[in-house]
């Protein structure tokens, strides 16, 4: 534990903490104590640091026993500030009591507010408020969040019936307004809200075991340690995983004299962005409630009223905008607003509440955003001079350029369907899927491998991975600030929001929409960029980043700066098409196996597998030769003279042999053998370990006529393409091997059949031969292997599968279990292991390179698409990478940030 | 190519190489050379260096060009010598050309004996030994020898029936021999033979396309070339890979004047031990022939007698020796003995043939011999002043030593039985197995898991993979210097030769012997120290080395030069206790899994698996807690204060639940659960690549109470064992760790219970909790790991899996393969591979040490018992090698050796 303060004080322009604080005070109390320093009204308040909620995780939950102190001693120059004492009878101050970890996870952790009212300080609030009603609706609402927060969920307290005291509490509520024929909350006087506070406290009782605590210090306390336990909490540690955010970094938790956005007309509140989160135009965007709480605006519980009569959606602009109702302090949030985008250079996302006319700043952050608004902006910034073009470029999270890249609904076709419901165009792109009404239902569709679109009234925290895995998201409440809205556009997936119309049945599993029916499985289609939804299936088109101009400019710069080459992964000529589009400078991995699933070519290669001579193998295999030089020729073709590196035949034979009984015999007849010896072949060729089996070059060992075949296809299709004009550069990859005397035999054959092509044609064909480097041994003898091969590939996909004795296949019986005891921070499989597979591939890099200095080296598995190990192969002063085509441009600027920092 | 020259003379006295040379004249070259140096008679010839024969396959098998000019020089040293010139009409000289590589390969490659005999040097020969009979009778061995070894085999000569040309030739003779009422090869007649040589020639002509060489320089080249081309053959190349030859060795070739042991009653020939090679007893011990050539004694195909009358077989006792019939010449070789012993300090195997009462030595070479002998030698000749004990130590192969190992026929059972057959007791120790006629199908049944015991006219190079797979060899004929002796002898298996009685039909695959029919899989027994057969099964008794002087001496001097400690893989205290008898020094790796298996334990085993919630499986697994205790404690008892490394679970769980559909029935009314649910586990449990999937600590990981349940059954043991006065020292091994994060998970469990059961029985524990190192990444992150670990020990069978990517159990598919095309030099799950695995030991070694220099660390994989390997880890420095019971003496020799060189 260092010597720092515990406690840092902020409010009325002074403040401990800064902007640049923010591993210490987290982001909300960073940036909280810096708009204190631009002396922007702020509620004054204090942080505690996140080095206590280490402190609190390393001494079984206890917190330091100097902490009371501080916290006095900031708690009274906020008493003095705002002329009230907390937990005085006469004037009481109430304090909210926020997390603010370092990075935001929205919803993720607990608040309390309203801390400090209790039977004895309400007559004094009532006294200083002069409204009774305001002060038992806050009681009321202080009750329930505690009881939520922290009896429930911080005292892990268990309720007998499993029925959460959330839950029990609402019952409550609306048994009560039922019973009066009440409709709306609104609708409670201020004794009812009294009733109601004591009808809580009775259940809390009842179903607790103890009470509600009626002391103003307690529930400080109990809010405080609430706060610092919800960091650790189920939802809090699942969003952590999503995003990578180790569990190291702690919490900070804010505690800030309460300003109420819900004293009457006079009051309201808002959320805003000081650019427009979904498409990056520099205009002041965002929604506000009047006479409500900060909560009401997040939650998506009343549909909002825009802020400003420039921007607005379709159906916010229907509503009063604080442009009007209260012109004055929308301009001075206007100025807010320019202050803090010229202090913080980048689009904000800010909170405010207007108590009794005075405009009061709750929060600013880095605003979330899409990522076609995150490349406008960043690229805005640069023309508007905040900031350099590597500043952009290192801003833009790699990611987010994906969602450029999805395809959106087909215009045309969508231009024929009817819309069978309107909402809010949350998070962009299009998204076709069979509806599902739960989290849980959305993760079991997907894993039978069904497209989903999750349905949700509203969705929470809890929701996170069944939107994960859905193509698209779709609520019937909630506004583009609501939850389902902020976590799509983190992700850049399709989501629309606050599609009213939508009458679900989550028990029946059904939708009544606007006279049609819905059940679960239906198809229908969302475009989220217009916030629209068909009933069936909409054809998705293709995205056209190339038409973005802040796009290309970002690639532009990007491929300016970067070391690496970007090379894709790809078997089939559209896509290698598509690749090149997005920019590929080659590919790095052409598998050829796929090539042999053709019902045209799956005999023969069968009659291949079941061969009992040589002889006999190699008619079959000669047969099968046409098919292979034509598929070669049309992807040679089109990468236009760039590299193709192709990997000879790498699965084990059964993998083409997997037949039912009746496929069995229509096999026996068709190539007249009996299904005796089908069978027996079949299970002959049955392995116990077919990661670890007869593939790869072992196959070109056993049977090197494949190897022979193969290579002839590919260099006749060179051949053929030359005489024909093209340029073509193919490079034959020996994939598995493990020993040098591997790759030897078959590079023999390779470069005999090449002679035999380049005589027959009369001409030189440039080519390579290299090998996969995809098992520790050949990373430890790499030097051996790299005395005789042009090229290396890392296939990281094997190499991280034999390093760990990992099975991809299998790991779905430990893994979730590794991640929830934190043994592994993360999936090996998708971001590259730099200390056990990094240093396998560290090892090859150098050894190879020292025997061989012209040693062309990149990486082809899927890693080659992941951001940080891209910036690992940048260190590791690889060639180049090889990644899906949609990844691509992903990698041009994992890379550009990698060569940057 | 050096410049040294190609060719070196050796003859009466003189010598251009000596002993030293065997690298550059192989073997038989150098002993040649070193024994005229010695003066002892040795025909005069010369020996054509290994570096001709690398230049021959290095040039396209040509052999360099100015060997003729070398030969020639050589050769007329010779023909002074002999008096007689090579190719003269008048007074020929014949010569042997003969194959010696650097180590003795017997039989595996060609010879061809009475080169330079011709239709036009006959004559000469005959005016020259008045002998117009034996003349004929070598011109036809030569035709048959020539045509078989240098026409068919070298040339690759392809007959259209595939019936080679030794069988024609052979059914010639057959033939001729019948027509005329012959029985034995003696009846013929000069000019029977002059007929059937030409009938050779015929032969030859017609079926191979070309004449017979009737030329004498045409021979000796087509001789020569054979031999350098038989160093490639198929049966060599075998040899090489059993025996772990190098193939870049290369052989030379030897040319001698021919001396012929086939000239009447004052010729023979005869080979020689100059100790007994079955036990070793200092006594002269040989074989000999009247009349008759070499081949003869070798092959088997006449029963030789004794040289002398203290030694010699029963059965070969009843003949009469070279000391009775020869005795001044038997006087003689009892002086070369004496010389022979004197400077090459070991055993010779000789061969001598007489000449018209004239002594030649045709060859000395260390001999081989029984383990038993071996080490009787190798002692003996240190008390006997030859050697030093540590030279003893290295003379013997530690495979050897499994002869003394291995068990014999019990006495008592045997003493019961009647003896089917006797034959000559040609390899020691006792065998029984179920009959099999052919290599071939010695091969198969012991796939299919069967004892074999192959049962072989007599026994050619072509049968040598079926003599090593069988439990046992018998043959029909032979003698003790016969093939299959020779073989068997060598790698101290059961054997007896010669059974005459034994009528054996091939082709029926059935054997009639006295009186009694035995059919394929019919079991027999075999004593093969006192050259018994008996029918049926006679149980085995184990060996007892401890009662070998000898044995024990060598053990002793191993152990006072050792520097590896050498434990034993043992699951049960019988294992556990004959590996204390034989040397163990602790228990490097128990197993726990395999006593699940027991019936009484095997359904709780399965409702451990099957159980949905952890209190069931715990409840389960408590009900095994008792037995685990109970193994733990009499294996634990056994080692008696000796380290114990207990290793966690490790299989995946599926391995307990291989049901079929009966017992799954069964199960599920046992269990009372739905079949269904069974089967859903079952299938839930499959995994795709087993080897990669959830085992090791993946499982203790996911169910902690396997691991606390194990972890208590070993501490409670300790503690009782303790309690009742026993000392014993546990070390707790977790399984297939990869991150330190997984050591460090199940570590906290283990002390926690440590801590229990210490307070319980109010004592202190003293045990070690280390981890198994078997997966490449736990190498390469073994700075981690061992930061907390207390010992590693190195799992090489998975580490070799995984560094190879090679699955055990699948490398069946390309292994074989792999060996025949040289990519592999021997099977790496045999013998430890250095370059990869081994970098990976060594980086685990000196990361682990380099954290933690206390660090114990071991080897449990099988290469714990291969000495190639034990003195890998002798250099790594590791503390010890663990290795099955039976391989701890050889262990213990290989450690010793380690130590010395």
């Amino acid at each position: 534990m260092s010597d720092k303060p515990f406690v840092y004080f902020f409010g009325q322009g002074e403040s401990d903490g800064h902007a640049g604080m923010k591993d210490l005070l987290g982001g909300k109390g960073a940036n909280l104590a810096e708009m204190c320093r631009l002396g922007i009204p702020v509620p004054p308040g204090f942080t505690i640091s996140t080095e206590v909620c280490n402190y609190y995780y390393k001494n079984k939950q206890i917190l330091p026993s100097n902490l009371p102190k501080e916290v006095d001693s900031a708690m009274s120059k906020v008493e003095d500030i705002m002329t009230a004492q907390f937990g005085s009878e006469e004037n009481p101050l109430l304090v909210s009591i926020r997390s603010g970890a370092r990075q935001s996870m929205p919803g993720m952790m607990d608040t309390v507010l309203n801390v400090g009212l209790t039977e004895r300080t309400i007559p004094g609030l009532i006294n200083a408020t002069n409204n009774k009603r305001f002060v038992y609706d806050a009681y009321r609402r202080l009750i329930a969040m505690y009881a939520d927060v922290v009896m429930e969920k911080a005292l892990e307290t268990n309720i007998a019936d499993g029925m959460g005291i959330h839950y029990r509490l609402e019952m409550i509520l609306e048994k009560y307004k039922k019973d009066r024929g009440y409709n709306s909350d609104l609708e409670l006087s201020d004794s009812d809200l009294q009733t109601v506070s004591n009808k809580y406290k009775q259940c809390i009782k009842k179903s607790m075991g103890f009470d509600f605590p009626d002391e103003p210090k307690e529930q400080l306390w109990g809010a405080i340690n609430a706060v610092f336990k919800s960091w650790n909490g189920k939802r809090a540690k699942e969003y952590r995983q999503i995003e990578n955010i180790p569990n190291s970094w702690g919490t900070a938790v804010n505690i800030q004299a309460m300003v109420f956005g819900n004293r009457g007309k006079t009051s309201g509140t808002g959320v805003a962005f000081t650019r427009n989160p979904s498409t990056g135009a520099n205009e002041f965007y965002g929604e506000w409630l009047l006479n409500a709480q900060g909560e009401d605006v997040v939650a998506g519980i009343r549909t909002p009223q825009p802020i400003n009569n420039t921007t607005g959606t379709k159906i916010s602009a229907k509503n009063e905008s604080l442009e009007n109702c209260f012109p004055q302090i929308y301009h001075q949030l206007v100025g807010i607003r320019n202050t803090l985008e010229m202090r913080f250079k980048d689009m904000q996302d800010i909170e405010f509440t207007i108590e009794d006319n005075h405009l009061w700043m709750l929060q600013t952050r880095t605003g979330k955003r899409t990522g076609v608004a995150a490349i406008q902006i960043a690229v805005d910034m640069v023309y508007e001079g905040y900031i350099q073009k590597e500043e952009a470029l290192l801003r833009i999270c790699p990611n987010q350029i994906d969602e450029l890249l999805h395809p959106t609904l087909d215009p045309e076709e969508e231009k024929k369907k009817k819309v069978l419901v309107r909402g809010l165009p949350a998070g962009p792109g299009g998204g076709e899927g069979q509806v599902v009404f739960n989290a849980e239902d959305a993760e079991r569709w997907t894993k039978q491998g069904n497209n989903v679109i999750l349905v949700r009234e509203e969705t929470s925290p809890e929701d996170v991975s069944g939107m994960h895995v859905a193509e698209a998201i779709l609520t019937a409440k909630g506004g583009m600030t609501s939850h389902a809205a902020l976590v799509a556009r983190g992700w850049g997936k399709c989501c629309v929001v606050g599609a009213s119309d939508l009458v679900i049945n989550t028990i029946k599993k059904k939708i009544d929409v606007n006279g049609v029916t819905l059940k679960e499985g239906d198809w229908i289609s969302v475009n989220g960029t217009l916030g629209n939804v068909y009933e069936g299936k909409v054809p998705l088109k293709k995205a056209h980043p190339e038409k973005n101009k802040a796009y290309r400019q970002l690639m532009a710069w990007a491929d300016s700066v970067r070391k690496l080459k970007i090379r894709t992964n790809a078997d089939r000529p559209e896509d290698a098409g598509q690749a090149i589009r997005f920019g590929a400078e080659g590919i790095g991995l052409c598998r050829t196996e796929h090539m042999f699933f053709d019902p045209a070519r799956i005999k023969n290669m069968r009659k291949m597998i079941l061969a009992e001579e040589q002889k006999e193998r190699r008619e079959a295999l000669m047969s099968l030769l046409p098919y292979q030089k034509q598929d070669f020729k049309d992807i040679l073709k089109t990468m236009a003279g760039m590299p193709v590196t192709i990997r000879l035949l790498d699965p084990p034979l059964h993998e083409f042999l997997s037949l039912n009984k009746g496929q069995i015999s229509e096999l026996a007849i068709e190539l007249n053998l009996s299904a005796k010896k089908i069978n027996n072949r079949i299970s002959n060729l049955k392995e116990f370990n077919p990661m670890l089996g007869h593939r790869g070059c072992r196959l070109g060992i056993s049977y090197p006529e494949i190897t022979e075949m193969q290579t002839k296809a590919i260099f006749e299709a060179t051949a053929e393409l030359i005489k024909e004009g093209h340029t073509v550069f193919p490079e034959i990859m020996v994939p598995l091997v493990c020993m040098f005397e591997e790759f030897e035999h078959q590079k023999i054959i390779i470069h005999k059949i090449a002679q035999e092509i380049e005589s027959k044609y009369k001409l030189t064909i440039n080519y390579l031969v290299g090998t996969m480097i995809e098992l520790p041994r050949a990373c430890l003898t790499a030097d051996e292997i790299a005395k005789n091969a042009q090229f290396f590939s890392f296939g990281t996909n094997d190499l991280t599968q034999t390093t760990f004795g990992f099975s991809r296949d299998d790991i779905g019986g430990f893994l979730p279990r590794y991640l929830s005891e934190g043994i592994v921070q993360q999936d090996p499989f998708q971001s590259l292991d730099q200390k056990g597979v990094g240093s396998l591939i560290t090892t090859a890099v150098k050894s190879g390179r020292g025997v061989n200095s012209d040693l062309k080296i990149g990486i082809c598995g899927e890693h080659g698409g992941d951001p940080t190990s891209i910036k690992y192969c940048h260190e590791l002063q690889l060639d180049y990478v090889s990644c899906s085509p949609y990844r691509v441009p992903i990698a041009r600027l994992a890379a550009a940030q990698a060569a940057l920092i």
